[in-house]
């Protein structure tokens, strides 16, 4: 079998971001960590870490990762059976990717009374819709909330809904930008807001409504800092109608085209050999998703 | 003088996170972008961009970055004396760099005024507030709101105030966790939620009642997420009050040691050489960043 001190290690110092902290949390000296590091590298003749801050797992040190989580699970589920196993009952950790959006909106809410009652603690990751599968196929989360519907090899995926996005802004920026009607020619020249490289959804509202690919923007990497951006009258966006229910009760922030929502599908993937608990995870939030997320369309 | 058509090059790669992004916005074609970049390194000697997904810069690239940044902002200030120089008046884009907790609270509407009137796009950059001078030392931002008071070469630094943070968690998550009182102990056995690897404010707050560094934690690198899963039940942690006036006052937190804050002091950091517009952006911040932080304390 592998020695799994070694992995444990390579595990620690991917997790705890760093070999001084990873160090502290395995009880051993940083040389010591590093000894092991270099050990397991020796064994699979090729280096498993790349020394970079934080430092960043190799393609074969992926692999290993993913194996010590998916061992880690498999343990849990033979803890419950063989109770004497189990070195000072911790809780489990769970591993998972998920888009900005939802974690700011219904995940907690999903969740919540799993990890109280089963005593889970989560590691949350949050990558743009589009991206959460790269970190399933990295082998660094047992599970993602993302808008991708194809399964990685070894993971299952089932539909949660949709989330509902509306164009909004503030008063004073409809105001101040769309006086004269809002339409692509006056989209495109008033500052949208974007998360990030990887959102689309300005450009494909823009698009919906016969605008081009080109529009100025503020760039806000932040689910809550762009619906301050949006309510400050920094810009427009398209923001899950979820997230600001209070503000659109309230008038702080206004649809600039009532109806014309972007519904983003959302899919939970999972390792499919995960073990119990994260079969039970997925079995909780798929059958809660429905209570906050929108009936995917078909087709 | 410097060829500014590599140099634009470069920064539009790091910008746009890839080369194929790049070319869309500067309107050439991906081989063209590529050419450029090989150019600039063979102009200077070495590689400027570390060819991984998104393409980082080296640390010449870096400084070659910092230089486009600078001259940018230079750039605006000539525009405003000779304005046939303006190409179509664009407005300027400012990368900065901020912790999530002050952009998912006063950040907006300190600066929203600021940058609807001045045409200024934003690009910010989420940093935990003990690495944002990263940021700034890399030449990455042109300014950024962090904890740290120590200017980095070419910068300078002003006191803002302090971001006031309580210990909070759910009402069912007291009742669960803290029948017996608050203290070290029980403190360290019920889950506390953690904004990542560079997040102390919980280590702190136990340490302050007397408890060791080690407890159990949720992972959750997301101002928002972390008051849902607060609110959610998940956990404790230590919540910025600016940030939960309402869950605080409808009682869907409570404070786990009422008056048992932790003030982390907030700095705005800004390029020395920076230009007219980060000067007044300067003078916008420092002069309203007061109404919502709390004073610094001396010593």
């Amino acid at each position: 079998m592998f020695d799994y001190k070694l992995l444990a290690a390579l595990a620690a110092v991917i997790e705890q971001a760093g070999f001084e902290r990873a160090a502290q949390v395995l009880g051993l000296s940083q040389s010591a960590v590093s000894q092991r590091i270099k050990l397991l590298e020796a064994r699979v003749g090729q280096p498993v870490l790349m020394r970079v801050t934080p430092p960043a797992p190799t393609e074969i040190g992926r692999r290993l990762l993913n194996h010590v989580q998916q061992v880690r699970l498999l343990e849990r589920d033979l803890q419950g059976q063989v109770p004497a196993l189990d070195e000072g009952g911790l809780p489990e950790r769970l591993r998972v990717a998920l888009n900005a959006d939802s974690l700011a909106t219904w995940w907690a809410k999903a969740v919540g009374e799993f990890c109280a009652e089963r005593q889970v603690l989560l590691d949350l990751v949050v990558e743009d819709q589009d991206v959460g599968l790269k970190r399933m196929r990295a082998g660094e989360v047992a599970a993602c909330v993302c808008a991708g519907a194809q399964p990685v090899a070894g993971a299952r995926c089932v539909a949660l809904g949709a989330m509902r996005y509306r164009a909004l802004a503030s008063p004073a920026f409809v105001a101040r930008h769309f006086v004269g009607g809002v339409d692509a020619a006056s989209l495109a020249r008033a500052p949208a807001i974007v998360f990030g490289p990887d959102d689309q959804l300005q450009h494909r509202f823009l698009a919906a409504q016969g605008g081009g690919p080109s529009f100025i923007y503020h760039l806000c990497p932040s689910s809550e800092g762009f619906v301050r951006l949006t309510s400050g009258g920094l810009g427009w966006g398209l923001v899950p109608e979820l997230q600001v229910q209070g503000e659109l009760s309230r008038g702080e922030l206004v649809e600039l085209l009532p109806g014309r929502v972007i519904d983003v599908p959302l899919y939970w993937h999972h390792w499919r050999t995960g073990g119990e608990l994260l079969a039970q995870l997925t079995g909780h939030v798929t059958g809660r998703a429905g209570q906050w997320l929108v009936p995917l369309t078909s087709g």
